[in-house]
């Protein structure tokens, strides 16, 4: 069976584009997957050219799946201005996403890869969505979402996600907690077909509160909610953040559960170097993303690397793989 | 001109003993340095006779700097239990620091480095202290204060400690930027000897708060204490966290300046892995410490690795000479 992605462009003005022709530049070379390409035609010819790709494509409307040829889904064509965040760029990228879940909702596509998107640009744009992770949940009438991160050395998801750090603390409550382990633990079952799996739960505040002298979250609310959770067999902590990843313990778990985003992301980002993907747990779709930004600083210049882009789309096809077997055994 | 160290025993149910009794193995073999270990005498010679080490040491609560054997100040014999926290082992650790900070301002030592305590242990013997930093800082009458990390990979500074989270916040304020932005600052050119440092300040929010979308402390509390701080021309930021380590940007500074525990010790320890300095800077005394805590799960068995301890006594001999060289200068 046939995987068929959808590929957004991102923000037309950053690095999304560019790395999606290198990464169809790459794979087509060795996959018989159907990939559409939803670009505006002149920003996609732009960077075919520029990175002197030369895989075959057609530009159409219309959905082909037998045909192996790349398909670029046409967006309309707004002003470029590689380097910095626009009102276009923001729309475009905003489309491009809106039309990737349509597609996927009706089961036009089995996964979708999103390019980087600016929030500046869609704010830009006067749409007030802070990422990528809650357009795709309210599209897909998803109540209980988890942002993950997924690389060969470490995976990790957050029970927080674009919150400022002053709300976090309000936010680490047992209802968020047990919807965060429960998201996660389907979704390695299900999406990464481990089916034991063993979760590390991290701790908010320093040295995870030292037994109630540094911070009550640990004692008085993750501690409870991992004991209380159907699934607490699967779990283990909270753990005292820095020293958690100054001894590596990521290497003995298959999931890191964090509590806010700088906490997992610093760390998963220093380990994978611009290659870790991003994924969004719960969604009844299959979304995957690059770890990284826009890089409007080297947009337009040909110097943007699509080895995370490539990685996603890896994970995309593993998930793609897990979910079809796991409808099949339990269907 | 002679360096006079004062190592503190740290909690004696810890690896504290061991590794200071480790490192005077190897560092007696190449210094001429003077060394002072105030250590329980059963203690001391517990980790003596279990680390096999030869090393000449006298007993004695006389200080005689003539002499380079390394002298024992002996504390008083209580009970040890290594591998928990008890009342005992908080007494010892706070007595040792207290008596190592009491001859340090009396000028019978160049610098302290303090072995690993317990915060439980020190709440047990009824001592109400967060840590060692804030007891330097109240025994050496010192208001402003930082704590710092050493290593050669990446060197950072913290505006908050061991704070609880939610309290972090209200913490970032201007009269707490600058007072960090100038202690670093004193810190770098007194201590370290680099006279125009490059100190990078790193943002509160996810994205550095990505222009007031995720959080507003970087608009309206970081970015203008930036600007209005006296020594703003050493400064840089406010960076997005997540970022500033993804891209190794900590390689282009002399000093990262972090906001709260977490965001600097996770990525400081991932890349010194127990080898980094904890030091604070602002104090009239020089006092160093490992990066790393007791350790009780590996106490008393002679595993534990003293290469944070010894980098420690490195650091603390760097900042003699440049605290000796600078009062020259301006003397």
């Amino acid at each position: 069976m046939k995987n068929r992605f959808i590929f957004t462009c991102g923000d037309i003005n950053g690095i999304g584009p560019e790395i999606v022709v290198k990464t169809l530049e790459i794979l087509k070379k060795k996959s018989t997957s159907k990939y559409y390409f939803l670009c505006s035609p002149t920003v996609f010819e732009k960077y075919y050219k520029l990175s002197k790709a030369k895989f075959k494509y057609e530009i159409s409307h219309k959905l082909n799946d037998a045909d192996s040829v790349v398909t670029v889904l046409p967006l309309k064509d707004l002003k470029m201005n590689p380097g910095s965040p626009t009102k276009n760029s923001g729309k475009t990228s905003f489309e491009a996403i809106k039309m990737a879940v349509e597609l996927a909702n009706e089961g036009k596509a089995d996964a979708i890869v999103t390019a980087p998107i600016s929030k500046t640009a869609i704010n830009m744009a006067g749409i007030n969505f802070p990422g990528h992770t809650e357009m795709l949940a309210e599209w897909t009438s998803t109540d209980e979402f988890v942002m993950t991160f997924l690389s060969r050395k470490m995976k990790c998801s957050l029970v927080t996600i674009h919150n400022p750090l002053k709300k976090v603390p309000e936010l680490i409550n047992k209802k968020n907690l047990h919807s965060t382990f429960n998201v996660v633990l389907n979704s390695l079952r299900n999406d990464l077909d481990i089916d034991k799996p063993k979760i590390a739960v991290l701790g908010l505040n320093p040295h995870a509160g030292e037994s109630g002298i540094i911070g009550t979250e640990e004692e008085k609310i993750i501690n409870p909610s991992i004991l209380s959770s159907k699934n607490n067999q699967f779990l283990s902590g909270p753990f005292s953040p820095d020293a958690f990843f100054a001894n590596r313990m990521y290497q003995k778990f298959d999931m890191v559960i964090g509590m806010y985003h700088d906490q997992v992301l610093i760390p998963f980002k220093m380990l994978n170097f611009g290659g870790g993907v991003n994924y969004t747990s719960g969604l009844p779709i299959i979304r995957t993303s690059p770890d990284h930004g826009v890089a409007y600083d080297i947009a337009g210049r040909n110097l943007a690397d699509p080895s995370s882009f490539i990685e996603a789309v890896r994970y995309a096809g593993i998930i793609i793989k897990n979910r079809r077997k796991n409808a099949k055994n339990t269907g």
